[in-house]
């Protein structure tokens, strides 16, 4: 068969990522010393669907890197509830791929009318949104026509990521941001598969991660459902032994996705407990002694460390939705740009 | 078989929201008036599992009332990454059962010496995390035998609400509030069991909300997996429309949480649209069409309402966990105090 939209939109990721950090490099540093500037006392962000997971991605990150809280607001508290919230101290940070869901660009034109610092990172210049922001960037991931976004996500995390390291003035950051290009490109060569046997016949499973890595998890979990129909859930490793662990009967697949960073000693630690449970656990990490190890890339920075895992489970995710007899371009019921009332 | 522990703390949320509003109402006074006079930029919250679901229902309850960003915070943000963020702006919730969880009493204690107002919620007087707010609220649930929590999470919210109601001096929240112990008594009464037929073998669901009501889901979706093995997952119901709608095909169950608020329209909207597709849809709300309608209370303000709808959710819950075999009080591989490193 022919390369589907999806692997040719993943295989695109390096150089969409070359071409935003050169194309928007001014307007990323201008955006970081616009933060700066503002000093704001936390940071408030809004978006659906993949553009919502980079969004949860770039909560951890900003925590991490700026010290500021980060609040992910509901749009239906605009279109639905018709209330405005006071965010005169917040920067506000708007996701998305298309720029043109209704009540996400209600949202943001009331956080700019409202005083706070607004930025879009958008696919779309010229779009509602990106008119409804003080600042503007254009994540430049060219078209994207699978109907689940791939390329898109990675930009729009790697456009906030090298936000965060000029607001922070974070040198060790900056420099990781810079070598994605080419260590996604080696990404894009690692191998899944051995997680297909398993995978091929389940129904549900978990995708697991913590800080960062949760929000790559949630955005695996996503992709799961869109592409493969499967019941993928994200959890975190520490949340998921409290109660949800009841449904990890011997067998059940679970997914972890460890980062080099200080939470990987603890998430193994799950994994591997998990394993001991007879659950099917495959581990992003060289540290797991029961649980299958999968292959990562070293990027130089804890954060970017994470964002890496989401390239090779792309490429998985696109085999295995074909090897379920699905076609990765066409998921069930997804319409691309969503106009939700 | 004589009743379970879950089953009777189930009966007994009226009375612990009456001796809760009775007992803790200078407090619960005390704290809307410092919270009105620390006039804080934004909100924070910090808990974990059914703690963290009421704090998510406070979450939309602060937003809608007192017009405030609300940011989830992460315990491990402290206990893994070793990271404190500026809160000085903050007002800051921690919510937990036993007061126990080293790493929540942590970022609490960081966020008080950070300069936050700092608030607990907890049915542990006197515990380190009580030792370590500026204001400090008993919920007093009583003792809390079940390993999955029922009234303390009631009670929880009902705190954070009457909180919420005197900060913003909104009588009528207040006295939807107060009336919460006569309302609840007849929301105990509601029978759901007509769903048990659909859910009885069923391995997998979603619970869909939106709002308030999304946070209520995220609690009914915790429980089905805790005490049923249930692979249940929430999800607002604008969002599910968009990627994680693969997964609904005929006869897979949904159970829709619709409020009396300004989002029951488009709840229903979407119950109906998943019924038509085939779905087992059942749904709190007369407005539906093709979706089962499932009996509720008024209880005279949107935030209760929304509420409410947990007690009839619990007592089903309870009744289908023995219907599938399990014993709701022994939920697999639960502890009560989690002390997550």
């Amino acid at each position: 068969m022919t390369t589907t939209h999806m692997r040719q939109e993943i295989n695109e990721i390096p150089e969409a990522i070359a071409r935003l950090l050169q194309g928007s490099a001014a307007v990323l540093a201008e955006a970081g010393k616009a933060l700066a500037k503002a000093d704001p006392a936390f940071v408030a962000t809004i978006a659906r669907g993949s553009s919502d997971h980079a969004s949860l991605f770039l909560k951890y990150a900003t925590e991490l890197v700026a010290g500021r809280a980060v609040a992910s607001l509901g749009p239906s508290l605009a279109s639905i509830y018709g209330k405005r919230l006071r965010l005169d101290h917040a920067a506000v940070f708007a996701v998305s791929q298309s720029g043109r869901s209704p009540d996400i660009v209600s949202m943001l034109e009331g956080a700019t009318q409202g005083g706070a610092l607004t930025l879009t990172l958008t696919n779309a210049a010229g779009s509602p949104l990106w008119n409804a922001a003080d600042i503007k960037i254009d994540i430049a991931a060219g078209p994207e026509l699978a109907v689940a976004a791939t390329k898109s996500y990675v930009s729009s995390a790697v456009a906030g990521l090298a936000v965060l390291a000029h607001w922070a003035e974070d040198a060790s950051l900056l420099a990781a941001v810079n070598g994605l290009p080419e260590h996604l490109s080696k990404a894009l060569a690692l191998d899944w598969d051995v997680m297909v046997p398993v995978l091929e016949q389940a129904g549900s499973l978990y995708v697991l991660g913590r800080g960062p890595s949760l929000a790559i998890a949630s955005e695996a979990a996503l992709k799961f459902k869109e592409t493969s129909d499967m019941h993928a859930e994200a959890y975190s490793s520490a949340e998921v032994m409290h109660g949800p662990v009841a449904l990890v009967s011997p067998g059940f697949p679970v997914l972890v996705l460890a980062a080099r960073d200080a939470a990987e000693r603890s998430v193994v630690d799950a994994a591997d407990a998990l394993a001991a449970k007879g659950a099917s656990v495959f581990v992003t990490s060289s540290l797991a002694q029961r649980a299958h190890r999968l292959p990562f890339i070293e990027t130089g920075h804890p954060l970017t460390d994470a964002l890496a895992l989401i390239v090779p489970f792309y490429g998985f995710a696109e085999a295995l939705s074909r090897r379920r007899g699905f076609n990765p371009d066409q998921p069930v019921a997804l319409k691309k740009v969503t106009e939700t009332q």
